[in-house]
Formats: C-alpha cells, sequence, structure tokens
C-alpha cells in the first residue's frame, strides 16, 4: 500500500479501503470528455458493469451517473412511477424510509412493509400485499446498511412476476452489489441502482443503475415527462447509449477521473468469475460472524438467512453504547461505524468486511480487526465494570 | 509535472488541466465521510467558498454536492420556483436553451430573452421585459461556454433590485467563478451557481452554489415542498450548516476524494486576494484575444465587453470548419474544443485559457497554443487553397 499514506483500517459499510491502482486512477490527468481516449473508458466501464451484473440481455442498459447513491432514487421516482402511482416499499431499516421519503416527493404513493429490525417482510405478506393493489414498482433494499439485513431479492422477483408481473422489480443494491450474488437475467431483476463507494471499491461520487429493457419500455411509455431534469432517463439515455458505442455526446460533464477509477476497480473485479468475488465475501463474513457470536454478542440480524455478507450489525450488550467502544477500535487503528437505525442508533456497531479488505490476500484487516475487536470489547466492558 | 503522465495540453472550456496538488488530494486514502478528520475537510471548504464568492454575510449559505454542473439548474428549478411561476432566461448561446429546459422540467413558465450569437440581452430590454409580468426568477449564463459571451452580471442585478426587487438573481457561474469577477454580497445576487472542473480547477463531479439568504427564505416560504429529493434544499441545507460547524450529518455520502481536491484548489486561490486571479486571467485573455485578431480571425463575442476571460470562441474564415483546424491543434500537443451552439457548431473553434494554465507561471500552456494556433491555422488554410 505504498502510495498511501499511513491511516486507520476504514472498516465501515462504506466508503472502504481503496486499492492503490483504484486510487493512482482518481488522479489521472486532464482529459477531454469527448475526446476518444475518455470515450473509450467510458464506454469500456458501461461495458464491464454488465459483466458485474451478470446481463447479456442486449436491452438491458448501465447508467454511471455523476451523484451518491442517493440519486438512483430520485432516477427511479422521477422516471419509473408517475404522479399518484403505487409504490411498495420493503423495509428493513433506514433505508425503506429514505427511498419511500423520496417516491414521494415525486408523488408516488408509497406503502411500506415493515418488519420489524433485523428481520425482513416474508414472502407471504409480500404476496398479500401485491394482491390488494397495482403497484407500478417495488423497492426492496438488497442489504439495508443500517441493519446488516440481507433481503432475498431472487424470491422476491420470483413472487412478483408470479402474482404480479407487470410490477417493476426495483433493487437498492447500494450495499450489495459487488458483494451479494446478483444475477440481473436470471433473477428478472427491472432496476439495481448502486454507488461506487461499497463493494465495488471505488471513491464515492458515482450513482449506478441498471434497467432491464422492460423499465427501459415503462419509461417510454409514461404519460408524463420525466419529472427531474438532472434525473431524467431521457437526458441521459442517449448518453450511455452513444458512450458505449463508442462515440462521445453531451449533456453533462463526467466525472472523468472518477470513470477512471471505476474502470480500473471493474477491470479489477471481472478479471475472475464473480462468483469467487462472492464466495470469498462469504468466508470473510462467517469468520467474522463467528468472532462476533464467541464474544457472546449477537447481531441485529437475527437469523443467518438474513445476515449481510459484506457487513455485520453488532448488538452491544446491556450497559454499553457504541462511544463505549469505537474510541478503543480507533485507538486500534480500526475505524468501524456507529448505528444509523434511529429508533436503536447508540445500541450497535457496524463492521463492513468488503472489497480489497477481504480479497486482498496481502492485507490482514480483518483479522486484524477482530483482535482489535475483541481487545476493545474486553476494556471496555471492565470500564464499565461489567 | 511530475506526478503527471505526458499528455496533450487540455485547453478546453473545461474540464481544464490541474495542478499536481490537486491530483493529489484526489487519491486520498478512504476516510469515513462522517469523521472528524474529513468533518474538517469539508467545513473549511464550505467556509473558503465564501471567501472565492467574496461573501461575509452570514446568511448566505454555501452548497457542495456530488453531480455535474448541471445539478445546480434542477437545484434552483426544484427549490426556489413552484409550478406555473415565471422565469426569464437571459439566452446567450446554449445553456440558457438548457437552463429553461430544467426549468421548465419542474413545471416553471420560462420566458427566454434571446440576443443574436455573439450578443448579448440590452439592458434595456431586460428592464422592459421584467416590467411586463412578475418574474419569481431571472437566470444569466455569466459566460456562455458556447459563445464565449459575458454577461454584465452587475448592471443586470442592479436593474432588477431597481425595477422587480422580489426576483431571485441567479447566475449560471459554471464557466466565470474564479475567473470572472464576482462580489456576491456587493452586488446583490442570490444564486450562484457553478462546477468543480472549470476555473476552479478541480476534476469534475462537485455541484457548488452560493445561495443568499433571501434565496434561503425564498425557499423556506414555498407554497409546496421542493419537487425533488436528492436536488432538495431541506435534504442538503442541514447537512452543509452541520459540517461546516464542525459535525456530521448523513443525508448522502459525500464524495471524500473530490472535496479533498476542492479544498486544496480553494485553499490555493484564495491564500492571494481573488482581484489578482481575475487581472491574470483577462492579461492571458488579452494576449489570446490580441494573436486571434492579428491572425486576421474573429470572435463570436464581437464587443469587447461581451468577451470572455477565460475562454475563446473563434470563427473560422468560410471554407474552414473546426475538422480541419482541430487534428493540427492536436498534432501539437493541445486540446481545443469545437462548437457547442447548434446553428453553428462546426464554424467555430474554443480556446479555454483559465486555472493553471494561466496562473502557474512556470507553465507555457498558453503561449505554447498560441504557436500551435498560428501553425495549424496556416497548415489549414494551406491545404485547403486558402
Amino acid at each position: 500500500m505504498s502510495s498511501q499514506a499511513a491511516h486507520n483500517t476504514l472498516l465501515i459499510p462504506g466508503p472502504i479501503e481503496f486499492d492503490d491502482a483504484v486510487l493512482q486512477s482518481m488522479s489521472h490527468y486532464a482529459e477531454s470528455h469527448v475526446g476518444p481516449a475518455f470515450v473509450k473508458t467510458f464506454g469500456e466501464t458501461l461495458t464491464l458493469l454488465r459483466k458485474l451484473f451478470q446481463t447479456t440481455d442486449p436491452a438491458a442498459q448501465p447508467f454511471v451517473i455523476s451523484g451518491s447513491g442517493t440519486l438512483g432514487w430520485d432516477i427511479v421516482a422521477a422516471n419509473l412511477i408517475e404522479r399518484g402511482e403505487d409504490a411498495l416499499v420493503l423495509h428493513t431499516g433506514y433505508f425503506g424510509d429514505s427511498f419511500a421519503a423520496a417516491l414521494e416527493s415525486y408523488g408516488a404513493k408509497a406503502t411500506q412493509l415493515k418488519a420489524p429490525i433485523g428481520d425482513r417482510p416474508q414472502l407471504s405478506e409480500i404476496e398479500a400485499a401485491l394482491k390488494e393493489k397495482p403497484y407500478k414498482i417495488i423497492t426492496i433494499t438488497h442489504v439495508d446498511t443500517s441493519t446488516g439485513v440481507l433481503s432475498d431479492i431472487k424470491a422476491v422477483a420470483e413472487l412478483v412476476r408470479r402474482v404480479s408481473p407487470d410490477t417493476l422489480v426495483v433493487v437498492d443494491g447500494v450495499c450489495s452489489v459487488g458483494c451479494e450474488e446478483i444475477d440481473f437475467d436470471a433473477w428478472g431483476l427491472d432496476v439495481v441502482l448502486t454507488a461506487s463507494q461499497k463493494a465495488i471499491g471505488c471513491p464515492p461520487g458515482l450513482s449506478i443503475l441498471m434497467l432491464s429493457g422492460r423499465a427501459i419500455n415503462v419509461f417510454k411509455t409514461r404519460k408524463t415527462p420525466p419529472a427531474s431534469y438532472y434525473a431524467s432517463i431521457a437526458n441521459w439515455l442517449p448518453i450511455m447509449q452513444k458512450y458505449e458505442a463508442g462515440s462521445p455526446s453531451y449533456f453533462a460533464t463526467p466525472p472523468t477521473q472518477l470513470v477512471h477509477a471505476l474502470h480500473t476497480s471493474l477491470s479489477s473485479i471481472t478479471a475472475k468469475p464473480v462468483s469467487e468475488r462472492f464466495a470469498i465475501h462469504t468466508q470473510a463474513s462467517d469468520k467474522v460472524k463467528a468472532a462476533v457470536a464467541e464474544l457472546g454478542l449477537t447481531q441485529l440480524a437475527t437469523k443467518p438467512e438474513n445476515q449481510a455478507h459484506a457487513m455485520t450489525a453488532i448488538r452491544l450488550p446491556e450497559g454499553l453504547i457504541a462511544p463505549d467502544i469505537l474510541p478503543g477500535l480507533l485507538k486500534r487503528g480500526v475505524v468501524f461505524a456507529g448505528g444509523l437505525h434511529k429508533e436503536i442508533a447508540p445500541l450497535y456497531i457496524r463492521f463492513g468486511h468488503m472489497g480489497v479488505s477481504v480479497t486482498d490476500p496481502n492485507r490482514k484487516d480483518i483479522d486484524g480487526a477482530i483482535v482489535a475487536l475483541k481487545e476493545a470489547y474486553a476494556e471496555a466492558r471492565k470500564a464499565k465494570g461489567l
């Protein structure tokens, strides 16, 4: 890690530690956004996304847009649903509430199906909800970063196709793309939106989406124009298509350095079968979750099938709150995140284990963090007389 | 320029050549977006923007958001004007049409006051238009990158305050902030929106705005909620205020590396009086424009007072089009841009002269480009038998 100054190991659920080569791409020299060199880089980046999402359907369409992951919600809300139409939002934490708020900003009616903290809505509940009224879209947070709960998007998509085939299946994959299995075509997904700074391993600043041909068609047959300018698919679709076909086109200046970094990151990720990448994340996750259990600690996500593979939300025992243990971790050079779920924020901490921290065999980030967790936890208990 | 690989000199009207230190900041190691180190960097960056915009009014509010400059139009359209309200758009090229389109996406009624190509609407015309109906906002492209036309925003703002004091003065400063004088408080401006990749000298990917207290108040007294989620001031205002006050807050993950680069760039810019920076850009512009005249070439902006100081739009003589001369420039290591104004795109070329290319005395970018222009122009004429 020679090019990076010594720093604490960042093991929050994003941004994550970055590979040297990715960071070097961030300092790429100035380049015209419509010149042939950048056109090639951007076009290849879009094609590499198809590989990451395991889609070979030519009707599927990748988008890379300057913005945070949040922008992806606006792109869905402004283009794929119209004022007064219904959205079913599966809620597994903070990000369900936020997605619903984004949809409502554009006049959609968002119905949330909420699970208890640490759980996810059951398929039977989702089926019942889908039969109540025709939903234009259903949204699923693949991994809710606030709880570490993993949703079974394959099963939900199957259910939707069976009981409400016109409903678009929209996956918030901000904390899942690059670490959890996603088989875009085979699972019949319509939208997966994500951001650059989590398991894709590129600095923050890119909103990334994959849309199915069905989603593009829903957009094209809207009764009203898109309810945004910057988030309008009408403005971005020709740009993405032209760059991928090798020609420049202008709507807004793309973030050239971030696109270079994404290109570097995706080239590395897709150089091996993505299934291997998912398996490595599962192994690291198993190791972390075993260590957490060994300490007598529990997770917010109690059922194994609900547990994300790239982060662990660790519930603290009574008498301890996040500020009691995070400084002890930091003292040992490890940065975890505090809680985010508003009802229980101080009562848990979050350990992100994704990207180079788990895939680079030269790094000992996870083993080191487990040791730090054991020590900091013991120290915190002792300080509180527990 | 040791850290940058050898490359052609980028002299388009943005992105521009970047300083080594700025590019090094782009590869900053991973950092938590809510950790104290980044909070300090982001907070200082917002404060430095106040200095660049020459505002000391505590009610003025800077914003730095992940996105391209285009996002600034959405922020204006979704927050400062409501469905059915009127906007007066002063048109000096391509970007007037685009700003009008952005406003109309949100249901505003945009009336464009168009000048002939290369000119700008006259104050008397603007005054007459303002007296016709109550406009919620007036938008002015400070420098229209498609034509190189400079608008007199100080005079327009004075006029608005006199004849239509409730109208918000909104300046598109994408190609002017950092190179053209802007005295935010003294001139009574309400919004200046810009992007990172032009005269601010930071890679693309940041939407930057300064809003007056009056603009914030117009937002706060809206009758309807903001018509966007990602572009909602309601979501971003508390974030900006908290970071500048030294506390973290979360709405969407900020682009940490780009913010570091902006911090580096703004620290360098504001280390000297900004008036010196504007003067250096004027000197470089005078040199370029004299060289253009010496070649017998004219500018799209024919009147000296209409001419931008950070770019020159050079009209080609009959018989020559942009593809006849751009390759000759490239052969000499210089990248200019082609035309962008749809009515005359092939008939002119654009030479950007801003940022380190004019402020760094060790660089000979402008002198080199003038020599290249002379040679490539002679070569192109010869090839066409002119």
